[in-house]
């Protein structure tokens, strides 16, 4: 299948500057959210369940955060107005997320998606890729507080295509792993040193 | 039923300074969090049936701590000696905050004990309590990645008393959500200005 190429999206682009983070560190950071071989294969799986449903989840986490506007705020200007086309920009490289936590190796090349990711959502680097005149930045709690809406309204799409329960289980775990991981990693320029 | 005291631990103490975070912000985060009443009243159960448990529980997570050495490490001297009286001290304190999370309503004070703990994992006030000659903070990423096992290892003990599975799930998402709003409390120190 050929995708139109999604604009700020440049997971393949080998000019991409390295993460700090080695894969060294990913390893022990991995093994603290108890993530395994085992997962990596159930995501995998979750990869071609979630395949034709990225539209639909989002469609739940913009309805979660377009109803709260403690939320709402960090994609909107600093006087508090929505603006609808970094909403929909953003959309996009979320929704490639998806794929991408289901079925990209967690390698270096990975780890400097990662580092990205993180950057993006901190003053260093939101609102550039889009040239958005929104808020400086997310706050970091709110990053850590996402990891239950974003894990738990995931099980009914893992569950959409009648997988077995212990499959479907599975495969929910090993998202939460990979969701907790990839916060965990996002954390680092907020806590520098203390990371 | 009285116990005795647990060394270092003060919830209570009418004198501990308040949290920099307002009750305001709290609910806020935890709504980011889907934390609800629902899930208030769940964890009134849950601490019920975790009351007898709690040292079961403690053997899996110091169990899994100390299986891994670049865990254990936080419970070591810099030489990487693991420090017993610590963990052992450290341990306490941990049961009665399962007992806390479970039962202590999420007001001013609890805000309080949610800021100390946070400092504690932090260069700020690690060891001091129990006067340890261990390393001086636990890195930010970790405390995030814990998230997972931390929620993950509890539903077992959530099932033990045979409640139905309806009720066990819902004991185990308001256990998900109160760990994720707590780590997200305890990055502020980390994070500062970005929090
Ligand atoms: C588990 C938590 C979260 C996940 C998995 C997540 C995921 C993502 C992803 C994949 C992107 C696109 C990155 C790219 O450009 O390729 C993104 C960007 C963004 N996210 Fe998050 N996010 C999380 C938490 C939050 C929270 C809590 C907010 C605030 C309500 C937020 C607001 C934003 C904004 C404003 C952008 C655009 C940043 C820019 O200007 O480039 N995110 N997020
Ligand atoms: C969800 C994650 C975590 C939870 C729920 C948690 C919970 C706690 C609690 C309740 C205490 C006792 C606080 C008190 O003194 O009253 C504590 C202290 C401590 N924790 Fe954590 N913790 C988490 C992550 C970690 C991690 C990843 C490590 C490192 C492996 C760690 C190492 C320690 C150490 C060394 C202390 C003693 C700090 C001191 O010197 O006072 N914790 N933790």
């Amino acid at each position: 299948m050929t995708h139109a190429p999604i604009p700020g999206y440049h997971y393949d682009d080998p000019a991409r500057p390295a993460s700090p983070v080695s894969t060294g560190e990913l390893e022990q950071l991995a093994a603290a959210t108890l993530f395994t071989d085992a997962d990596a294969a159930a995501l995998k799986v979750a990869g071609e369940v979630l395949a034709d449903q990225v539209e639909q989840i989002l469609d739940v986490w913009y309805g979660f955060v377009g109803s709260h506007g403690h939320l709402l705020a960090y994609f909107s200007t600093p006087e508090g107005t929505p603006i609808g086309e970094y909403l929909g920009a953003v959309r996009r490289r979320f929704g490639q997320w998806i794929t991408d936590t289901c079925t990209r190796p967690y390698d270096a090349r990975w780890l400097a998606q990662q580092e990205e990711i993180a950057l993006r959502h901190t003053a260093e680097r939101k609102n550039a890729t889009d040239g958005a005149r929104s808020v400086p930045h997310v706050p970091l709690r709110y990053l850590i507080a996402f990891i239950h809406p974003i894990t738990a309204t995931m099980r009914p799409f893992l569950a959409a295509k009648g997988h077995p329960e212990a499959e479907v289980e599975a495969m929910h775990q090993a998202w939460f792993k990979a969701v907790t991981l990839q916060v965990a990693l996002w954390s680092r320029p907020y806590a520098n040193a203390a990371w």
